[in-house]
């Protein structure tokens, strides 16, 4: 249940309405947005309190919301989330492409990259400092070293940066170098690390779990807001299923799902949904046609060298290159612009 | 594996070589195309047997094909098979809309429907006269009586059928009213219904089983291949996985790798693959996005009343019209034809 | 709804009661017991009917069944169906093993291993003369004389015989030389053989679709108990899921759950639910402690020869022979007699 | 690869080896056992590398794995792991069972439980002060003050206690007070954790995440044991599938399965696996049939008013002590000791 209230509140008498509502054996949360503020009650409450708080002075409404997370739902906050960093919004009307390494593997790498996502369009870079891997003999990423090359390398190309965080104690620092912190879809329920990321205010993409249902995805998200950062994106990449011939399964329709069920952008992520370098042009088109408010993507300049040998999956730079200039094209008529100045491509 | 001969071969000299082929414990199957013959060998052939056959007269090649399918492969056949039925020709560059109601209710219903898909640019009619049901006292399809008033609302309104066909019994009635053959998620491994569609010329939708491995699929299309009846599609319908807010999960991936691993036109059903109103368009979009062939959605004029049950996921008829119009702008971005004259609607 | 009367009813009072049923807008089905006459309603019954039902003359009680499925319900029939087949009982206290090769492959083939599992303790002879084929060039069994061959074989052994059936067509002439009728998982959905075995009495072994749910699995045996045919078996034989080490993930929960669901005896096939040999052992001692009523298992004298090339889970008769005995230390703990006489093993 | 020699070589000429090795662009992992001692060659070696070791003075022999993981297979310790606690064996030839409630919630709660689940003949006793739930607003735990009521219990009723823990910087803390420490369904790729546990020699208990194949379940281990700590046993709790009926798909076959690739115990959970309490019996006794070394099962006194909601699959403690007394008359025909002294029940 939520309590809606006039930004022309008293705090004196916000605090009277927490109060009163609080000695009914639930816990509240206040939300102030720019034209109304909010009270989320968290925990079954008396019926007859609605009624109560209904007729109170200040009250605008009072909306019961059924879902197990409130924050993130629709019913909590029907306009879109639209997170604004440096000038690109996700969540809005604007196609957002991430594109880059699975994983950071030196300066010049990470820079060569950089210099060939922004120049096809794409607003964000990704790569990874910290790799998590099914067996502990692989590569398991650069480090922290990792996460300066990309700063730097975001820097001098004028493009956001977007990289894994994979423990609590990381949090800090990966804030430190990135402009957006990703959580992989091993750590959807690596609770710990949502409420450390519920305390910063760094926008982070929230990967589904592999197995996850739309519920659990939320309610994962509903840790980070709940503690106090609005800033989520919900990424779907791929689903376990019985199919080995691609890596995952790439669940489209839990875009258009997860829009209506929540106000949160929802970024796709057809590399790692397919696993399969040919599938992620069909994919990233469908993902668009499907309503996405963005795209992540690997590109790799030397993919049959990459050292996670995740590269069977990246892209080429000039089949990155295509695919943004398709986009452009596609953009339009699924009701998203597409216009981060494009510069000369040169490999 | 196999061998394919120039057409201007006499008769006498391929038997000559298909005796030959079938000297070494291996079966065969002539295939006679426009600019080449082909002559499938099925079995595991010696090694020396291709060698053999590469330096012999009227040989053109020897191909080795690799998958458990055959004639279903993009390796036995490079070009798309396109079908070309009264003038609409599927697996082409034209986008193919089949539209109507889960099941054929009454003439009345029917002709209804017709008129009204008909006139939002469809080129198919959809709606089954037998209908499988998951138990014995749900409504089970009016049957043939179901066939003939499908039949003359296609005739009136100028616009193609398909209907679906349970038994190997029935195929001849549904072939005699029906202008394409549906085999449903179920009996996609009914092989006997597989091997009786073999046996004639009339089109055939064959739907992945809802557990069907992408092999698994092609295989099934490879028993009525063998048959004899090149004119099969496949259809993407949706997959069970372990997310039940949605009826299945719809694979739109399948679209690309099936492209990719045969020749056969793929279409998609966004239906039956949401199980949801509401995720039929942006499905849809994406479906034509990833390359689809065409499309089988429900429309229903009262889905609320629909007797199988199904009208959750039935548009109404003018979401329908709505969904033709936009796909009418997106087709030309994704390579493909959207050329059906359209009339007035009127509902 | 069941509508309960005693034996004593007279027949034209019965057909009173069913006639005033019918009035209402649903169906009736009459099943004849022991003790008690039941009347099946089949169809949304106005609850007003329920209450007049109650106070008439003749009626015992009426009860409201939940499920979808209606006589495979344990509502509808509280005690376990038991099949008795020339003095074996299926579904009671005695434990039931049916072993033998995946296909009969020849005369002297199915009578060496029926000597060997009749030895063993089985009380049922495996196999299959029609056998269903991913593809269409593999070996699809040796047909109507393979019945032959199997019919003698437990003939002459003094074993009962069991083999699948694929298609309607088919259904006579498999029940005229079988003891058993075996649907495949493939098939669980094939509405019209279920119809057609509904109208037999010769007992049917049901296998789970291999992506069934439970609900499906009891609608499935609905279809026949609906037909007339009350001798039907569950068997669990392996569900599809993300692991691919094992061929399918054997659920062995289904057995206690179909059996408070149900009143059908449940059987476990730990041959194809594993798809490895050496998980054979294992997992028929766990269906066994979990409750199953008997088991089906793939034995072969040659298995790395075996013509479908199933034989990586067919166990070597020595095994049959020494999970047998195994088997008779354990059934008494789990409340199963295993009371076959043995005869001295000769491989 | 690993490198085998005698427990005889001295150390000098150990280090000589190791240094010979790690020459050739790879890592090793010395493992010094009772009658051997095992160099672990970590990373891809040269064929060669493996002859020239052969013929080195002290190596008795060189086996290649196969496997992604090392430490945790079979081929690298034929013999199985067993863990001594306090003269608990786990891994042998007892079977272990551990008790207990889902969450710690009073003083009192956990001392009446341990009493309870000791006096039915349990080894050990559950209980979590730390629990993961899917939602922000569920009951998170009690936290270490649950530690501190269950380690008292458990020396008090002379029981083992197991605890779960969710997070790296908790680890000490937990391995203080319970003597085995659980990883979570969630947590099986929360690398970070298992990276931590690896460094203590606390036993423990990792459970399969409900997506993990086996293989990456036993690269999972493979971190624990790489960091040092070979005290791990791998538990199956259920598998995610398609079937709502039961919380989890109890995957079975995993116990042989498991056994075979690794020398690790392998314990059963029939009450997360199954989310019923009324299943919870017949596959505990499955589990032991199917060769499990142990089982950990909920319990609880008041299931109906547990604090997770989870008293659904929770036994009452007369169910407890029944399915004690039946383990105790099976665990012999599966090759299992039942031997802990049972004192009176008294409820």
């Amino acid at each position: 249940m939520i309590v809606v209230t006039s930004t022309n509140i008293r705090e004196e008498r916000l605090q009277e309405l927490v109060g009163y509502i609080e000695k009914h054996e639930v816990a509240t949360h206040v939300v102030k947005g720019e034209d109304r503020i909010v009270i989320g009650i968290i925990g079954k409450a008396d019926p007859k309190l609605a009624e109560q708080l209904r007729q109170m002075k200040d009250v605008i409404e009072v909306i019961k919301i059924s879902k197990s997370y409130k924050l993130a739902s629709r019913e909590f906050q029907p306009a879109n989330t639209v997170i604004s960093i440096k000038g690109v919004e996700i969540g809005g009307d604007q196609l957002v492409v991430m594109g880059g390494p699975c994983a950071v593997e030196s300066a010049e790498q990470i820079d060569d990259i950089a210099r060939l996502v922004k120049a096809a369009g794409a607003q964000v870079l990704r790569g990874g400092a910290f790799k998590p891997r099914t067996g502990p003999y692989s590569f398991q990423g650069v480090g922290v070293e990792g996460l300066q090359m990309m700063a730097e390398a975001g820097k001098k190309h004028n493009i956001l940066t977007i990289t894994e965080v994979m423990t609590p104690e990381y949090v800090d620092v990966c804030a430190e170098y990135a402009d957006i912190l990703q959580v992989g879809t091993r750590n959807m329920q690596n609770f710990d690390l949502l409420r450390k990321l519920g305390t910063i205010q760094t926008p982070v993409l929230l990967k589904r779990g592999f197995s996850a249902t739309y519920d659990e995805f939320l309610n994962a998200a509903e840790y980070i807001l709940a503690g106090g950062n609005p800033n989520v994106m919900l990424c779907e990449r791929g689903i376990r299923t019985f199919e080995t011939y691609t890596r995952n399964t790439l669940d489209l329709a839990a875009i258009p799902v997860l829009q209506s069920l929540s106000h949160l952008p929802v970024i796709s992520d057809p590399s790692h949904g397919t696993g399969r370098r040919e599938l992620v042009e069909p994919m990233a088109k469908a993902s668009v046609a499907a309503g996405a408010n963005g795209l992540i993507i690997e590109m790799h300049t030397d993919p049959d060298n990459s050292m996670t040998g995740d590269g069977v999956q990246s892209l080429f730079p000039d089949q990155f290159a295509k695919l943004m200039h398709d986009l452009e094209q596609l953009s339009p008529l699924c009701g998203k612009k597409f216009d981060t100045p494009k510069e000369a491509l040169s490999v």
